[in-house]
């Protein structure tokens, strides 16, 4: 494997010295790019695209192109795995993700099988391993997964949901019918982001995205739990060094002392939480990632370079502090405020690690 | 003024000492009630329904014929404000609410006027004069409002939105304009909630739906400021006694500490924040309402009256708790769902006030 050229990322997750705070965004390779609509036009179908490992990795290095960013990060899509476990994974223009099978019995719990990633996920390590061709060692490639409770979210839904009624109903009559879908999605995305490892990515993130639907309570029970199962799985002890790891909980701000006994690197961070307050809190245990409000990047260039330097000064002096974020940025975002968003990470950082 | 004969749920907001827990759920007078769907239906549109007074007054007191319930609370819409100040509020089916006239140029902010409430909202006072008239003191009956930053968000998006990206571009880039926006807004609130209690309401409610929305520091400068700016002006001191209030924020479990500073008597709670640690916060300056789960109101009456006993227990021994749901019930619950919850507080809740 190749050494990395820019480690800056993977050492501020292990709270390590860097001269600067390192910068990524969530969904950077997506939509708001020109290049990748050309790509996504040209794959016929969002689906074609995740599962075509040239095009996947075409999409993937776009934004390293048009920016200085100290990640790249997978492209790929949350719900690969409840595909491969059959349930027939589409996308409704306007609508988002379906699936043809949803879980409605009991049975389609027990009779749910576990994937086997070099099998049914093969297409997903084959554009790890052609990223990280092509990306010669430029920065590091993060994997990921959606965390067990949201993929149970939208299997048991359906799709995407206001409300998650039908999982959460679940949830409160038939709690050992939701722990044994949980455990069973655990062990396969364990068994994912260890494929994904072992074909080379250099760090792993697990998106909780409903996370912040539940209850304190229900998240540590029906969530974090399955979080920290997972973790306990990963092989994050590599010849090439650790395979730093990530736990982002949306809306998850009331629970970040939980999350941060879990044992994971580093916790991403909505808009919500001031980056102040939560290093305050957990910062002595974990490095944190974020997180400028999303919708931040609507406003001008300048008002984002102060919202930029607000989040920087939150913070404060020393490593631990990985630049995005708080959610994915939004489809219709101008490339341009992006950049101003990345330049000023770059330009305003390095004092804060002097 | 008629004296009221169960004045439980004005004593527990004033944390005075009440022989059991009293209960009220937010949206009890709404479509989960087939003889709401009646009235409804011969309203011909949910405006028509709000701003007749006879029929306001009839779905407000429907759900006391059915449940032992602590409080009635004015049926009407929170937008009612804006549509006063000529945006033309009205409601497209399956998307909710729109304005034909929105906020989009700094000369629409300037030319707002404060609507005086006895000519514009008289529908409103009308129908608490009414619902008093027929309560005859039964139950104490609540006022409300829409928070201004609530009722931004709706103006400036010309509706419902995911992102709020209009109104927070607003608030990145011309925060000047906003601020003038919200205290136009909050002059029209306080008004708007003194005619009310002019016209009768025993307590009133700020709803603040989407302060959730904004980061930590957006909160406090562009929704809870001007909460406070309302409460200022409110004539809560009356001849009949104090008119006590509560501040709800969806999503501000983050910030109860601030909330409880503003001297609301109350904070609702949604379903994410545990009400005993919540009681720990903040519980020896405020009383809290809620919290249940609405989508635990799907789930079986035994597991129902499980998640109610949990709660009343998470809070603990004493005063200032008002039972209710942590957001509005969702119009396909049963009514029989509705009941368990609430004769299992009748039957739970004595003993936390032995």
């Amino acid at each position: 494997m190749t050494s990395l050229q820019n480690d800056c990322f993977i050492r501020a997750l292990l709270r390590q010295p860097t001269e600067r705070t390192p910068v990524w965004m969530m969904r950077q390779a997506g939509r708001y790019l020109p290049e990748y609509r050309r790509v996504r036009e040209q794959a016929g179908s969002f689906m074609n695209l995740c599962t075509n490992p040239e095009l996947a990795c075409e999409v993937t290095l776009q934004p390293l192109e048009r920016y200085r960013l100290d990640a790249a990060i997978l492209f790929s899509d949350i719900l690969t795995i409840p595909d491969a476990m059959g349930l027939g994974l589409h996308f409704v223009e306007a609508e988002g993700p379906r699936f043809s099978h949803p879980i409605r019995t009991e049975a389609d719990v027990h009779t749910l099988i576990v994937p086997e990633p070099e099998a049914s996920l093969r297409y997903v390590t084959d554009a790890v391993r052609l990223i990280q061709r092509e990306l010669q060692g430029k920065v590091p490639l993060i994997g990921f997964s959606g965390s067990p409770w949201t993929l149970a979210t939208y299997m048991v839904e359906g799709g995407s949901s206001k409300d998650f009624r039908k999982v959460k109903t679940m949830l409160y009559d038939r709690p050992d019918l939701l722990h044994e879908l949980l455990g069973k999605l655990s062990d396969a995305v364990a068994a994912y982001l260890n494929a994904q490892i072992a074909a080379g990515v250099n760090a792993v993130m697990l998106f909780d995205t409903w996370g912040g639907s539940l209850t304190t309570g229900q998240y540590q029970e029906f969530s974090l739990r399955y979080a920290q199962r997972i973790l306990d799985q990963l092989h994050v002890n590599q010849p090439t060094g650790i395979i730093p790891s990530i736990l982002f909980t949306k809306g998850g701000g009331l629970w970040l002392e939980s999350m941060a006994e879990t044992g994971y690197n580093a916790l991403g961070l909505d808009w919500q939480t001031p980056i102040g307050d939560a290093r305050r809190r957990v910062g002595n245990h974990v490095a944190l990632q974020g997180n400028l409000d999303p919708v931040a990047l609507y406003a001008s260039p300048a008002t984002i370079r102060d919202e930029v330097h607000r989040i920087l000064t939150d913070f404060g002096h020393g490593t631990g502090h990985v630049f995005n974020l708080g959610h994915g940025v939004h489809p219709d975002i101008q490339p341009e405020h992006v950049g101003a968003m990345i330049e000023a990470v770059h330009e305003f950082s390095p004092r804060f690690h002097a």
